[in-house]
């Protein structure tokens, strides 16, 4: 049988699992490829260092160029992550006439253009599934799935600590911090986790989905990212009391033959699919004008699921080295000379219903006040709830409205929050009323 | 740019939407494909009959054979339906050298082997996404986005017709008559329904499932097979009053190397992402042992969603063609030579909890003559409803077991039904407590 070599740089989590994955499914993968895949060499960072994997000391190195380098190997998988030196490690295995296999979307989202340029050029292929939701195949399924479709829309919940955190405020209760404290005890956040609740993380892979899905490069300072550090427990309830639950939401949109892109907290109907994704779930929602709405669901992050991806790319490669090709899918799914440059629209020129929560003095004629100033600003109210009655004090008082456009809400609060009946900044939150859809 | 020749036998449905697709997005499908997919015969048995799209006179024709054997077509798409001719066109086309690309379950899980032998000899690819779930690519998720797993269950709602009619009992009330009548109004239901609501349609897909999931084939007549004709809405509501819904389901699994297959209506958890699943969608649940547990969902028939699954399969074929090769990837995605042979679980053989309504006299010592008679069964009780209290009359009894067997439960409940307490047929239903899951 056919052997086919590759080599891994970096053994950290899901390096680990890749390994380990390769040995546990040794049997079937040989069955379904046809040929066996080889763990020629692995480079880490620190030799001393203890691993989850027993692996033959002669295989490790500390130098990454020992794996780039080798003849014998034909698939570089890194794994290190971050910008540099895993470009360089890329692109110096994609000169050296292998392939790659990454699932590093931070690098992809930034220098992906770089990066597939290089590969369309030396007949090699790459291969990203990991880069987005984990073990969920949604790479494969825009690109190979769904090819025959013209994408509209695509609404993801693709970072599992932001979820695991909301999930947790909606059905238990408590903080964001209490939460985010137990979820980094249990290992659900980083210990810097600004990535992940500060939408970043969210952002570099609805970058990746977009070039996917529209066939247009979009760079990351177009997208609109907004975390979920501010979401408070009050919010939450509203949004339940109103049949809404609050989901950290990657969402792009063709409107008009241009791009809508953007990652914030959004209220969604508590009985849309994507609301009851729950914990470290992930879960991408897309529409195409063929198929209709589909929806890919599973775990988004973890050693087996991540693993999953990779081992299915390093497949995926095997099977064209197989048939001696390369190059047989695009990597962005559109051909290089066809990827198009499309237009962002900016959030202000947003036009989506909206959740207000205002923190006003309870004194007859506030309402009437500030529903003034909104209907100057051409927003019309579907619904008002005040919750609390002290006359005299500061009670939260909530409307949702119609569709409105974002910059004129955006001078409607400004003008409110100088009045002197409100007494804290105001909040407000993007709703999506039907997710996909035919509209 | 390079052009590839394609014919169509058959215009029905599913066959004027594919013309429609390749129509509307022509622009898209040749920037991913970087060829045109040209449109060369069209085979109808009726040439007078009206269609749904414009075609030149001088492609149609009424003779298939002018499609199966144009020395130009790479690929033949399929679309009669049915064993015969429909077993001939394919088999002659791939002996033609034509690839093929068909949406026909009910062929391929009779006939499967014979046609995939004869792809794997003739160096031609066929594709088959269309024949499960529609638009939604599980074919291609399995093939190549979980190839590095070992898959241990499959959970499907992979008929639209039926889940339509069992949501509309659930949320609507009705009887199966009344809603199916409703259904064939509304042509989400056939005149002649017997396929979906028996079961059959869906066991159908179940047994292509089987075969690319676990790498073996499996008879029809191994699948056991239960439709939702019995389903009474005394049954829906009980079923909500524990917490459940009634879902008709084709499952398989891997317990302990033989696989159970088996379609019925299966009491799940109301909270089971699957069990939120309404009307014509389809959803397919896999857990692999690397990815966990997965879902993909969309609309599983109807005319644009299952010719984006055709295209998608003529577009894959088109990239081979492209690259000037075939059997890139296996048709059962394991390779010929390694298809294994697996024992089936005979249905006597499951072990799970059920679901019993019992119409009973309400009368003293009723519930401990039938519990005696399950207790000697080794069949245990978890709870008892009984809503009606009329002394002497006929009450529904309702009790849910803990995991039993099958072969027992029969007996026991043969046994029962003699008691003159009894006075209907007893009804059960099977309960999958939790769908999936690392157990």
């Amino acid at each position: 049988m056919k052997r086919i070599n590759i080599g891994l740089i970096g053994l950290g989590t899901v390096g680990t699992g890749v390994v380990r994955l390769l040995r546990e499914n040794d049997d079937i993968i040989r069955d379904r490829l046809g040929a066996e895949i080889v763990l020629k060499r692995v480079a880490v960072s620190d030799l001393s260092k203890g691993r989850g994997v027993d692996l033959e000391h002669e295989i490790m190195t500390a130098d990454a160029r020992d794996v780039i380098t080798d003849p014998e190997i034909a698939i570089v998988v890194e794994l290190v992550g971050g910008i540099e030196p895993a470009r360089s490690f890329i692109l110096e295995a994609v000169g050296e006439g292998k392939s790659v296999v990454t699932a590093n979307k931070a690098l992809l989202s930034t220098h992906g253009m770089e990066i597939f340029d290089k590969v369309d050029g030396a007949g090699v292929d790459i291969g990203f599934e990991a880069s987005v939701a984990g073990g969920v195949p949604v790479i494969k399924a825009i690109k190979e799935g769904l090819p025959a479709n013209r994408i509209t829309s695509i609404y993801g919940i693709i970072n599992g600590t932001a979820n695991y955190i909301l999930s947790k405020m909606t059905h238990d209760g408590g903080s964001f911090d209490e939460i985010l404290r137990d979820a980094q005890e249990k290992g659900y956040a980083e210990a810097d986790p600004t990535y992940d609740v500060d939408g970043i993380d969210a952002a570099h892979k609805l970058a990746i989905l977009v070039n996917l899905a529209f066939g247009t490069p979009v760079g990351l300072d177009r997208i609109y990212t907004e975390g979920i550090t501010n979401i408070t427990p009050m919010d939450i309830n509203f949004a339940t009391e109103f049949g809404y639950r609050i989901k950290l939401l990657a969402i792009a949109k063709d409107r008009g033959g241009r791009i809508e892109a953007r990652v914030h907290p959004t209220m969604i109907r508590k009985d849309d699919m994507l609301a009851t994704v729950e914990g470290v779930y992930n879960a991408i929602h897309i529409y195409g004008n063929g198929v209709g709405p589909v929806l890919f669901y599973g775990k988004g992050a973890g050693m087996m699921p991540t693993a999953s991806a990779v081992v299915a790319d390093i497949i995926d490669i095997c099977r064209n080295i197989n048939k001696g090709i390369s190059g047989r899918v695009p990597p962005l799914s559109c051909l290089e000379g066809k990827v198009r440059s499309v237009d962002v629209w900016d959030i202000n020129e947003l036009e989506i219903p909206y959740y207000i929560r205002f923190s006003a003095i309870d004194r007859p004629g506030v309402l009437s006040k500030i529903s003034g100033v909104l209907g100057d600003h051409n927003i019309s109210i579907l619904s008002v709830i005040q919750k609390d009655r002290k006359v005299g004090d500061a009670v939260p008082l909530v409307i949702v409205t119609h569709h409105a456009r974002e910059r004129e809400l955006v001078a409607a609060l400004t003008e409110i929050d100088e009045m002197d009946v409100i007494k804290d900044k105001t909040v407000y939150l993007r709703i999506e009323e039907q997710i996909g859809g035919d509209s």
